[in-house]
């Protein structure tokens, strides 16, 4: 964990901030959040599930978070609220602000000239900005990263180190992209011409919304002829694949490994599990869930889980399964044939 | 989109290139491609699958490339030919060409001295050449681009922003190398000894042939003894993965987020779907077409279309099903036992 | 190939080294490794699988290393020992020795004036190095690779090009990291608040084991609290995410594009196989193998091998196995029926 030399804030201080009520000592200052299990004096847990009820119990943490159903779980000095683990984000937020941007361009970044970057932006060292790139007020473009020509970098966008944009594309307010990411890659467009695929020019941008956030060596790519578009308030993990044309509804969360096919449109409010696939031209309703591992290939138009893993299993099990899973359609026409046959004996005995 | 100010054509331009027949007005002038949904005066739409025959009829687009059986689609000035798809995307790059390198060395760029650079070659900022590497005429360095010793890359090399290619890799000509993309990092080669992992040193190359694209992150691994192999005119989604001593067939493309285990060989003109698996050492036909999340474990020796995704289903369903699958092989039995009992039956009967 | 100058080696100073027995001229000498299959005199290939006799008889190679067990699988000069495999890494690292590191900071790397680097250490070009980092002795940063403040890297520590390390992670000694790879980017912590996710500081670190290789593009997301820990000698391959707060144990093998959900502990000595996953918060015991594709859902407590892909099949045959999976359940329910139906007529009678 890092050892931060932040500021601690006492619980009354929190609650006037945040809400809920203090039950214990309101003056007992926090400094750090931690988890129940390694808590310290001078920092502060949450409770959100049942099942860690025996640790609130034994937590050597200074004060804890917890839901308002579950405000006897500790002695401790706590505050109980609606939503702990919200609260708790909020408050690791207070106690963790974000690095600010130190304004100015590094020596060692390459900008063009007809580059407009906001005096108070951070231009990180071994950075490069193409032409015409608008880089907004509070941005922080971290080492190693390439801004293509014409880029929109909107307000307080934060690019890590080694993020990559290509030219056109449009990156909205308090963005973070992070490391290894690259937005507008061309699109998977080929046409198939006597034997040899024929490249389609990626004339498309991509358009992504305020507060989205992109993991790591996630790849979101320019739209063919229109664009690309995240919505605002869109979560994307780690080591993720957009296909040209997709659209993604706003406040939709995706798990690392997903791949969102060509001209896809995921809905609203989604969450979608690791390393799932949506296929090309499919259209997901808002507020679908689809688990892990999943691939979609029909589009859904009804809120709820959706889900399309195989069950593991220890190998010699999953052996015998899958080569009966082989002959499933014939078993099907064997158990048909049983009730028919079965049918037949029971009218030839009445 | 990006809106260009590129060079207009007119349709009898068009055609006097790229053949095909012109109905209408064949002086009508054509500046940008779209699709038939938001095609403007001035583009050129294609139409392709008569899904949308009713978009024909109401685009606002300047003209229509279209196929020769579709040709009373529309009342617009059309281009109709024999491959619409293909003849769009010869008409989008008229409209579109690819942007030239600017011959020359970034000042920022870090070249080695026994590195042969051409002299219409861009190097761009920040970008880094090996010793003895050579980089062909016409090919174009992106910035941030690592190019290790030895590499070669051949006439008209694209590559992008921040690719890293590893020493003696062999690149062919027209190749592109999308951002993120990794040339011959060492391939997963361990030995066991006593409990711990022996590192094998990968001493092969990658070797790329002429026209092959690489989606951006996508790793190719060099080859553990021998070489990993890219053949002629293949295109490579994102995030692809490629173990070491692979060959990939010509002409094949591979969607994104796909995996090839060391040692297989996929053949030529295949089509391999997202998120796919092939295993190491498989052998894969040519003109082979496996679906997407499809985990391929024998070598095919047929063309033809192989599939092993799981059918996604709402979660209670799949969860009724899912539990009857890993019983699948008892239920096997007792319909066995039902077909035997029931003979005994009808037997008793007669 | 590479077609190295190294040193050559007689077969009597490999056994002097590595052990073994030499049959055959002990004064033959070898200076690089092949494949049975390609190899030419001068080279020394090996023979660990019975599969590979037939080339064994027939190999131009100068020499082979086999198992005691096939001492006479030629004539060739030939060394026989218990770990034909494990012997061939040793004698391939011995002819392919790694590159050393040429001290120094190239005039183009921007390193903080508080970074405390090794003399004999090697920063590339166009690499920076932040505040407070420390850099071991005889470690090689490769060009374009960006080190956070606060980073530390034991001793031998190898970045290849384009490495990225976040603020405050510690690296062991001797990793080697590929291109790419990403270590300490965010986790993916989120709560929901209100229809609007609200992100939650990741204070952890990712701290990394001794002996540790990762392959290119693979990410580690720093801890969420507490850190994500890999432990000595864990050898990752390409394309893999590791998400935040994930331990695996000490020399684990994970195959490329493998995801580990947040939470997870993977023991020691597991094999984890190509595009699995791994669900958040599961617990896998030491020495537990998981098939490529297959995807865990709950904690394992045995070792033994794990299995969950879907069998692939022709696509017809998959369709027709396909649609009676999606009905297995009712399928099972009609099996009861005719059970319950044929005891009764079995029943009757007697």
């Amino acid at each position: 964990m890092k050892r931060s030399e932040s500021k601690s804030y006492t619980l009354r201080e929190i609650v006037e901030r945040f809400g809920g009520e203090v039950i214990g000592d309101s003056g007992t200052a926090v400094g750090q959040v931690a988890t129940l299990e390694k808590g310290q004096p001078g920092t502060i847990a949450f409770l959100a599930n049942e099942r860690y009820l025996p640790q609130a119990r034994t937590t050597r943490a200074g004060a804890v978070i917890l839901a308002a159903s579950m405000r006897d779980a500790t002695d401790l000095p706590r505050i109980a609220c609606d939503n702990p683990y919200a609260y708790f984000a909020r408050v690791s937020d207070l106690l963790n602000p974000p690095r600010q941007p130190v304004p100015g361009i590094h020596e060692t970044a390459v900008t063009d000239a007809t580059a407009r970057i906001a005096e108070d932006a951070e231009i990180g060292p071994l950075s490069a900005v193409g032409r015409n790139a608008r880089i907004g007020p509070g941005c922080a473009v971290g080492p190693g990263c390439m801004i293509g020509d014409n880029v929109v970098l909107g307000k307080g966008v934060l690019l890590h180190a080694n993020v990559t944009i290509y030219h056109d594309c449009v990156i909205g307010e308090r963005v973070i992209l992070h490391s290894g990411v690259i937005i507008g890659a061309d699109g998977f467009g080929l046409a198939m011409g006597e034997g040899e695929w024929i490249k389609i020019p990626q004339i498309g941008r991509v358009v992504i919304g305020d507060n989205v956030e992109v993991g790591a060596n996630t790849t979101i790519d320019r739209g063919a002829i229109d664009d690309t578009v995240i919505e605002e308030g869109v979560k994307l993990d780690n080591q993720i694949q957009i296909a040209h044309n997709v659209r993604v509804g706003a406040h939709t969360a995706i798990a690392a490994c997903a791949g969102i096919a060509g001209s896809a449109k995921v809905g609203r409010h989604c969450r979608i599990g690791g390393a799932s696939g949506i296929a090309g031209h499919i259209v997901i309703a808002d507020h679908v869930e689809i688990s892990a591992h999943t691939l979609i290939t029909k589009s859904i138009e009804k809120p709820g889980t959706y889900t399309g893993a195989y069950p593991f299993d220890a190998n010699r099990e999953w052996r015998r399964n899958a080569a009966q899973l082989r002959r499933l359609d014939e078993l099907a026409a064997r158990v048909r044939t049983l009730e028919r046959k079965l049918a037949a004996l029971e009218r030839s005995k009445s």
